[in-house]
């Protein structure tokens, strides 16, 4: 039963495919058991992150993205970590929402991820789906996540290649971009981009890049790098660290997902990307970046779980221990240290 | 000297506590002795978390809100998780950019949290930075994060009070406060509302305020209720769960930030909740979802470091393993189940 089902997730059934991610956001053992047998098959697709406002069009670009690559003879998986997207179902006024044209289609497979209940584990559940997509055969896995906060950088610990959508005409998007995204985007793309105001987007997006190549001519590159052991931030960040990156110049694209203008140009423009990981090695380390954070993520998750039943034998219910520690008779900080001793088994 | 930089703190030295808080950002050890002799001194200060769209007005909100407090003779503090927020420096265009009025008023204690270095542990930062400025002895402390995505909801976990600033003129904003967000929201503030479409704003709101009575008669309050020890993901989101909640319809409140216009309103509708809070009894329920939401994120952050170091005398360096799992020659759910088991004690 559970092999027949790792076998129908292999083979791509698409009602298999979806059970087992039901299964993995019901958390049953079985669903792990499953990942494990499909580990062993997984790592060929490429995963491309679309990142950027709400409001952007990330939504649109993905469903011209998906024709793109469905043309070219490619199958396709969408994840939507986007409360807005359509994808994820998350729009409810449907004054603007555009249906999935590629709902029917058998080479295509979209999921979306709620925020709702995920907090803290967002990533790993994102990095499951990635796997069962992957495993089930798809040749480009789109996620796509809303751009701004820890989702948005998140994704750089997920993606071969990371798209940052800006539209014109709102001054904040290109500050909301520069804080952190900057360090993530493989290309922009300036969404929108019949609208006025949008070669001042693209100007401000160069400026930004031109500052970024005085300010750090090595280049950095928040994909790989390594961890020391001590940097429990950076293991859980998938290691963002400083390491010479092979000359690749983030381009920025004009595209109105709309009319599917410069649509090409975009796909184009990943593809470029793709040739370019392949051919610099690059490629295989955001492939050893990506397992760290896979594995990280996962421990964290385990030890956690551990942890809080053996809190129950120590210290009693959880609730109780908060109890004391709003009452402030006890502090959070001696009772985790306590109970982490507890566990690693010294006293 | 870690005791002169702790009775410092607890007197509101403004260096003392700028101090801690680098040590803290620094991971130094005796930060967090600090931090636990800190702990039986606060509890003390309100806690509201300002969320919403980039854009949407909540540094001037904020900015207006600090005027509010300082003239009925209350101590602020305030933090910017917002990386587009000007208080958190994240702002370089310029042209929009508000200083704050408010940098040279000792009652005033302003500080900025990148979210650059601290995925996975922004919550746990956050409420780092809380806990100082309580100590300080603030009166009330104002969280201002980007609200899309994970960090938004997170702040339930932080704040006694979370107000939701909406702005008209995008659809797509009220799409956006759909997923999540109404159920963290104890006011909503409808800002830039003397603009076009502030009244279809304020009625979409409505309606869904609406809806979520319909749906949810009980109510429904993320802030508290009871989590199994099973149950990980809601330790980890600081227990949302289905709870009775007393009656507390959030009000929507219209504001010009820039001008001033209803942010008198808005404050007397926080202290109306804020009362409602101590008469219901929800204060004292919320404080222990705020102790256990930092108890789980301290105790996660200390096991996950434990882990590592232990990793690296079982399996090697975390790259090393992390190559393993992309030439998919071992699995991460294995090798994170043997290593808990070993942390555990266990064979």
């Amino acid at each position: 039963m559970g092999s027949g089902l790792v076998d129908r997730v292999l083979a791509g059934d698409v009602r298999a495919g979806a059970r087992l991610m039901r299964d993995l956001d019901d958390r049953l053992p079985s669903a792990e058991v499953a990942l494990r047998a499909l580990w062993p098959r997984t790592g060929r697709a490429l995963v491309v992150g679309l990142t950027g406002s709400p409001g952007a069009g990330k939504s649109s670009l993905t469903d011209r993205l998906i024709g793109h690559h469905r043309r070219a003879g490619r199958t396709v998986g969408v994840i939507a970590v986007d409360p807005t997207s359509p994808f994820s179902g998350g729009a409810i006024l449907g004054d603007r929402i555009r249906m999935q044209d590629h709902a029917t289609d058998p080479g295509v497979f979209i999921r979306s991820l709620g925020t709702r209940g995920h907090l803290g584990g967002l990533s790993r559940s994102t990095a499951d789906l990635v796997a069962v997509m992957d495993a089930m055969g798809k040749d480009v896995i789109l996620v796509e996540t809303v751009g701004v906060g820890q989702d948005e950088i998140e994704i750089a610990s997920l993606a071969h290649t990371v798209v940052v959508v800006a539209v014109p005409g709102m001054g904040d998007d290109v500050q909301a971009i520069k804080a952190g995204v900057m360090e993530i985007a493989d290309l922009f793309a300036v969404n929108k981009a019949d609208r006025e105001g949008a070669e001042r987007t693209v100007r401000d997006l160069q400026g930004m890049l031109e500052l970024r190549r005085i300010v750090q001519p090595s280049g950095r590159d928040p994909h790989h790098g390594h961890a020391g052991l001590a940097e429990v931030a950076a293991a859980e960040a998938g290691a963002f660290a400083d390491a010479p990156s092979e000359a690749w110049e983030p381009p920025i694209v004009r595209t109105v997902a709309l009319s599917g203008q410069g649509v090409e140009a975009l796909a184009e423009a990943i593809d470029a990307h793709g040739a370019h990981l392949a051919a610099s090695g690059e490629k295989a380390r955001r492939d050893v970046a990506r397992a760290r954070s896979a594995f990280v993520a996962i421990l964290r998750e385990r030890l956690l779980a551990s942890a809080l039943a053996r809190l129950e034998l120590e210290l009693g219910r959880l609730d109780h221990v908060a109890e004391r520690i709003a009452a402030r008779t006890a502090d959070p900080y001696q009772l985790a240290e306590e109970l982490a001793a507890r566990v690693r088994g010294t006293p």
